[in-house]
């Protein structure tokens, strides 16, 4: 296997196991004079920490981030950057149990199968703890990305069955409830629908929408490193991702041309505008300058304390409850990831977008 | 850009454009010894090529494909295997007058953002006939496959609005109906409702289904090259797709825990087996040896004979109406290009996997 | 495997074999807007004809070059180029022999090896044909850098024994004499040495060397991608290449450090010079602005006509001598292999330069 | 910028710099099972520590290196391997002067000129410290060659004019004397030059060999993915590299292709061999079976005592004598980077050859 690295040319390598001494990234391709400190990073972690709210897993974990190269008098070099975070809280003890048998809806099963064992301690590397690399180098693509003045804005849409009324779409309520949806009615009636889900002992799913403004036309390559394909990609490489949509998504599916096409116009300062945005800020797999739009869905979190059947390495049927500390949900928790991956791959494909012009490329090139 | 090759291990590099002198694909990393003849490439170009029924463009195309290189005395060498496909009935004269505006929907505004200008022919790269290439590739994929016992099925879930219903569904329709719809009754209303959408000058969109079964568990890489995130680039980088789910997909999000996770039994003869697939076959990004199965969702054909309103490259408002020669619907011509796409993402991990076990490597090259 | 691609940004693809259909290359990531015939690309191909003096193999091709994607109107379009050259005077009749035993020097046994089997017609992919598709992109990549300054000169420095006397140096010899030497006299000695080697049935190695001029400093990336490392991989890449040096390259392991360092000093224009160039252009991989000078080992050309000893595949001693059309010395035809390999190599890494400093990529992207 | 990373298959990832708080690696694709622990990364570790003998640079550093993931209960799990070293002696007092100006030889200038500023402490990422990630990760790729029979040799063939005679050579000398020489007389000889050479403030090259035995055929991709090419890349990337050889290298431009070509023979067992190696064990890129031979040229040290011309970042010319920590010369340290490169190389190529051929992919995947 080879699949720890994403990116072309801003470029990550994540590494680390849940219940291991550390986790953390590599990020290679970073350019030379971004101002950078690990407060910048730590913004980012923190949004994706656990025991921020009583839906996520009580286990606390400062999850401080440490900047060993890179990184010189404030500013990126050019060179590698390496991040880690230690794992301080580890109670592996809580998941010798989980060594022997293959927990439903988790990765138990296939890791056994592919590497012939499997680090079972808190899942190892499937654990949606893996994801703090992708953050950690989601916040400095973040970074350069309002450089350009390109910004994100990723928030939960809904949980379970409790979908954000788009009536009553508030951005400031993202920071405002735990749950960072952006309309506080449905954000209570979702934590309702979670409290139920935890008296049950079981969890739920939810969909997460991500927003691009400020996007820079051209970026995305034909054919197969569109930004639609990286974004997918970027999307479906989380967890407990099972859905992707962008813009309309599967409701363009069953509009009509005449209803899902957007047409061009012309603004006051002369520039092109789209009536509508239904493509989602994409047309053949490159930004048009309008909004990205997309949406992931993420499934129930698989760990539940409801009784399940399963089966033992050694080939015996049980009856188990999954124990240990685990959310109802891992949506809220997941939207920064959303946000870091999507960054990721904006960031990725600019880069590579610079060397598509011969005009251009003089331009930069020419001595003065 | 550098955006052509999709692939680590069985890679393929694609090229051409809709009316220029040929397209074609370049395939490296297939193994040496499979039997292979341009008939087997055929096969699965005519699932792809226009003119098969009334809903697709009347372009008519042999699509005829030539082997260069690569196969000696009728198997693979080993050596990339160059594939070429001439056009021979292009009308550009049909398609100067859109190389003054931007059409709706088409990639026309984007490839002049990123470029500064483009082969306005028949939509030149950003054509489906790119997708001549990945089809060709995906042949001989899905002979490596079939040879491993892998097998794809792949329909049109629905087109518009109609769908079918699964207590209706009939593989062996799927070849029988113009559409590949494999429930002859929703064929028949799906039909009507593409008459209906020619007749006013429009078009429309549908979902792909594609289930591959006899999967070998273990395939997928974690973390970034996941079974899922590789498939779902593959799917987004054909050019209509904007949504994609696996499994329950998006009904995921909506469920709880103990209703979306697959328990797990023993089979008779002591093989592990689920109790259900919501996974859609995989778990932890990892084939888990049950039915592959995943959705795509492809948005209406944007070119319609409806006045649309658009600009020109020379900022001024006009109305069009788009000519040329138009499938009201793409779905059931695209669904032997998500086969392909599928049959390519397999292939490729399952190459990488072999390396994944020291004991399966010292077997492979354990001096006898 | 999946060894036929060379470049990330520039990056091209070759397929074919030397008695197959036809050779070719697929150039993926050429920018938009450079202007591009195929008589550009023909002139390459004609310093790599066989036929062209008495010391290169009479079989005669004219090797015509079509451009089948990626140029629209006369200029790049930004889409992949897909440039083929035919197969017109195959007599693999005269290579049916060779494919019972292995050739002494050849890859006939490492192929077999390997592949278990091979395309023998004439050495198949391990054909020197095979660099067709090089320098076809390789004509490409001279043009790039031809438009921002940077130009190539290569030559044979020496034949066998017989070397250019650096105080000879003629550069307009280097088109004057079909051994391309820029030395008249030792262009003569050279000429008598391979007429020596023909009549007795023998071959000859020699060293190409090559100097760029009008290097922009700071191409090349630490640590893995440094222009010296991605340049011994480009040279190596080439079939008979048995060793590669930079600036003073083996004379350097013997000096002291005060004789190879090269000491900086200011024009009078104040812009930074080197007093000497024993570095040959490149300080930790990166381009320092000054020559880049480095030369490659070619190997005498394995087909002799005199006898040796060897074994059949199926386990027999026996002797041969090589039959077929074959260059006493292939030196002079793999000067523009080389050139072409570096033009590829350093357009490569302008490009991946680009995205290097955020200030660069802020002043890009700047809306104006 | 991107090049931290090395391999496809078997890839290494590393950063740090210097003086910065630690340097590391990643390695990812490593195959489950193989057992590891510290002391296995220790062992080549030590070969590269400074401080071993009176040559290298009196800098003490323990380099002792811990595993932060990847590997449980002893062996490794298939994920991404995180090796650390922290940096302990780094006294960057000393190199606060170098900042102002630009050392000849080293890659002050051309770091400035690419990225704009740079990190000046000890050299930053441009020194030989960098390599101890590489070597970290060679003694991995070490122990999985091992288990396939494969074992690579390497030791100082030369130290500036004093080269080994072969007909002394003793392999046991190798880890006799600390300038892993195999020949004590010329080791003898080789210090008392060193010993002059630092005398009086100067340095010196030499040449490293590398015999690889065991070695498996059929290893290396055509075209641009051959073993000799990728040798050469990975030896080029190695900070003070000016020349490679495969084989007899230079002396077989020099040699007629009957003096030059390996003849096959039959072993008595049946087998075949060459009844010479001047190819170094590669035919056509492609790892013959028989030992493999190269060789590498390193430069002297740049950082002498002797007085040097050179500039400053702000345009005055100065004369400087470098100071701080340095060894008068390289090679004997950069013995086991060599190694370690070939291992990485080698292991890499193992892997991507495993899916060449149809037959044994079909019985790797056969279900029995």
């Amino acid at each position: 296997m080879s699949g720890s690295t994403f990116g072309k040319h801003f470029q990550l390598t994540t590494w680390g196991e849940s219940h291991g001494k550390a986790l953390g990234v590599v990020v290679d391709g970073c350019p030379a004079g971004l101002p950078l400190c690990e407060q910048d990073i730590q913004i980012f972690l923190n949004r994706r920490r656990p025991g921020q709210n009583r839906f996520s897993t009580p286990r606390r974990e400062n999850d401080a981030v440490e900047i060993l190269s890179g990184v010189f008098e404030g500013k990126t070099t050019g060179c590698p950057i390496s991040m880690i975070v230690k794992n301080e809280t580890q109670r592996s003890a809580d998941y010798t149990e989980i060594a022997s048998y293959y927990r439903p809806g988790h990765a138990d099963y296939t890791f056994d199968q592919k590497y012939g064992f499997r680090d079972y301690r808190g899942g190892g590397r499937s654990s949606g703890r893996e994801t703090i690399g992708r953050v950690a180098a989601g916040a400095i693509a973040s970074k350069i990305l309002e450089a350009l003045g390109i910004r994100l804005m990723t928030y939960t849409r809904s949980i379970g069955p409790v979908e954000i009324d788009m009536q009553n779409f508030d951005s400031s309520q993202i920071w405002e409830n735990p749950l960072y949806m952006p309309d506080a009615e449905a954000a209570g009636r979702a934590s309702e629908y979670l409290e139920d889900c935890k008296k049950e002992g079981n969890s739920s799913g939810g969909v997460i929408e991500c927003v691009a403004t400020g996007m820079i036309p051209g970026i995305g390559e034909p054919v197969f490193d569109k930004l639609s394909a990286n974004l997918a990609k970027a999307m479906f490489s989380i967890g407990a991702v099972k859905s992707f949509e962008i813009g309309d998504g599967f409701a363009a599916s069953m509009a009509r041309g005449s209803e899902n096409n957007d047409c061009f116009f012309l603004s006051e300062d002369g520039s092109f505008g789209k009536l509508t945005n239904h493509a989602g800020g994409i047309l053949g797999g490159i930004s048009d300058g309008s909004d990205l739009v997309f949406r992931v869905g993420v499934k129930p979190t698989p760990s539940i304390s409801l009784p399940q059947k399963t089966v033992t390495r050694d080939h015996k049927e049980i009856e188990v409850r999954v124990k240990g500390r685990h959310d109802p949900v891992i949506v809220p928790r997941a939207v920064v990831v959303v946000e870091s991956m999507a960054a990721l791959t904006i960031t990725d494909l600019l880069f590579s977008n610079m060397a598509c012009r011969m005009d251009a490329i003089e331009k930069f090139y020419k001595k003065d």
